[in-house]
Order: structure tokens, then C-alpha cells, then sequence
């Protein structure tokens, strides 16, 4: 592995989404994909923990970028304003490169139950991280969580359309678009 | 089993809430749980299909009870309002009598992360069946997704309070509380 290898973390990651599509998630294994992607299973182990962790060592980035863009939202922006920056902060995370992945890796999420509930873990993980960040920037335990959670229903749905949108909006639009659906939204009458 | 053993289903619940809490789930069978209920393993799975559906077999009931009140809203109810009819008709479900039991098996569910993810399982199908409902009523493709994740947002929030609330306030009183915030959080400025 020398400059002319570069990124193998990168060259594993196309390999492993090659294969969970052809042989399914489950019945491809670490082996195949180190030797798709050229490297040893010992090169596949020091990137990734094992063949889940391919799709979502991304994850604790993702958590890293909002939690930071909410510790750095102005003293005087509301919940949802800090909230609201950390959403559209995830746009740094998926720029337009990424969709095509994102779609693809999206798609074999769906297929595959245990995934499906790992990621259900990371957007809780999320939520909590969010909650606890909200915290503390002074706002009030009765408002914090349910802010937290209104973020992550804003980014989820957001990342939805994305990737499955056909007009190729960058993520950053839609989010703010999701947001001015959920103020327009709110105004309900219970 | 006759007129002199009423509820076998109630009593199995209760037992293996107890004997979740003495041993931990993992450590607690079927047969000692029939057996503190009084019952035969056979009546057990006549009531549960396994030692975790204990804790969920009442999911489903919740599910059903909001997805009719989002669709019996009035015609003319706004998404959010729907979304709230749906909301605040899980009181039905949360009464206060079951107050104590369902801080017990959140206790149990938070000290296993197999039921941990059961739980955010069982929350992603009621956003999809909530998102579901909305589109039946007419509710646009780019608004349902994000009015029924909204809505179990308020509604975690508020089970949560709810089963924490040393004032012991009715979890319609909360839910109302908490439409409230979300209304006054989303006065954003993005």
C-alpha cells in the first residue's frame, strides 16, 4: 500500500456496496470485499470494525458536524435556530458526490433488517446527542428533546428526499425547505 | 383456568415484570415466569409469542387507537391537527392506572439494548403507519413524512415526562403541553 493506492477506505467502500447489491448484505463477507477492492482482509480491519461499520463509520461524523454546529450557533439563537444549524450543517456531510452513494447505501439499509435497526440506534444516538448539546446551551429540559427530536424528524425527511430526488436539489435546499414546512405546519390549533 | 383465575394475561405481565427486575431480562425464562403467574408455560404462549412480546403485545393496540383518530380528524383538520387528534388519543391507552407499570418496563426496556431497539423499531412503524394515514386523508407527499415524525416526536416527549412526573399530571395534559412548545418552537427564523 503506497501513494499508488490511494484511499483504500474509499475503494472498500465502492467494493462492499458492489457486492451487499449483487450477493445481499448477509451473504457477503469481509474476504470478498478486501479482495473486490485489491487489499487484504488485515488492510479491510484497520479501517473498518467489520462489514456493518463499511456503511456507517460515517455516522460519528455526521453526530460530530451537528453537535458542533449547534455548540456554535449565536448566544442568542432559539432552540430551533441552533437546531436548525445543526441540520443544515449536515449538509457539509453529503454534498452532491455523495448521493449516488447515499442512495445506493440507502438501499441496501432497507433490505436488511439488522441495518435497518443499527440505524435506527445512530439517529437515537443522535437525538440524545442533540438533546444533550441543547442542554447545554441553557435551554430547559421540558424543550430540549422535544427540539432535538423535531431536528432529527427535519434531517431524516430531508435526507429522504434527497437522495430520491430527481431535480438533484442540493441537500441544503431542501432542508431549509423542510423547515419552512414544518413552521407552516405547527401552526395548529390543539 | 376458570372464572376464579380472571386476566392470566395481566398476571403474566406482572410477573415477568417482577422477575425482569429481580434477574434482568436476559436472565429470566418463560417457564419461571408462568410459573410466578401461577400458569403453565402452554397458557403463557396462549397469551405471548415469546418472553419479549410481554413488553409489546400492546403496541400494536396503541398503533391502531391513533391511526383511527388521525383518520376520523375532521375533513377539514390540518395536518398537525390530525396529527394531534392522533397523538392525544394514546391517552386512551396511558390511563393512569397504567402509570407505574409503564415506568417499570421502561426501566427493563433501558437496561436492554435488544429491547431498546424492539422499542425504536416498533416507533418507526407507527411513523410510517401515522405518514400512511396522512396521505389517505390527501395530505401532500412532501408534508405527511414530516407531520407523523413531528407527531411521535410529541408523543416520546410525552410519554416520557409522563412516566417521570413526580406531580402526576394526565398524559393529556402533557401531550397538550407539549403541542404547545412545539408551536412555540417553530416560530425559527431559517
Amino acid at each position: 500500500m503506497g501513494r499508488w493506492e490511494p484511499d483504500a477506505a474509499g475503494r472498500l467502500r465502492e467494493a462492499a456496496m458492489a457486492l451487499y447489491a449483487e450477493h445481499g448484505y448477509d451473504g457477503t463477507t469481509v474476504a470478498e470485499i478486501a479482495d473486490r477492492a485489491g487489499v487484504t482482509a488485515r488492510t479491510f480491519f484497520r479501517h473498518f470494525a467489520d462489514k456493518r461499520e463499511v456503511l456507517f463509520a460515517g455516522s460519528e461524523l455526521l453526530e460530530q458536524l451537528m453537535v458542533k454546529a449547534l455548540a456554535d450557533a449565536p448566544a442568542d439563537a432559539t432552540p430551533m435556530e441552533a437546531v436548525a444549524a445543526a441540520v443544515l450543517a449536515s449538509a457539509e456531510f453529503f454534498d452532491d458526490i455523495r448521493r449516488e452513494y447515499s442512495r445506493r447505501r440507502q438501499g441496501v439499509i432497507n433490505a436488511t433488517p439488522e441495518l435497518r435497526e443499527r440505524e435506527l440506534i445512530k439517529m437515537a444516538a443522535l437525538t440524545s446527542a442533540l438533546t444533550k448539546g441543547l442542554l447545554e446551551r441553557g435551554v430547559a429540559p421540558d424543550v430540549a428533546p422535544l427540539a432535538a427530536e423535531t431536528g432529527v424528524a427535519v434531517f431524516r425527511v430531508s435526507f429522504e428526499r434527497w437522495i430520491s430526488d430527481p431535480d438533484g436539489e442540493p441537500i441544503v435546499d431542501i432542508i431549509r425547505s423542510t423547515l419552512k414546512t414544518l413552521k407552516a405546519l405547527s401552526g395548529l390549533t390543539a
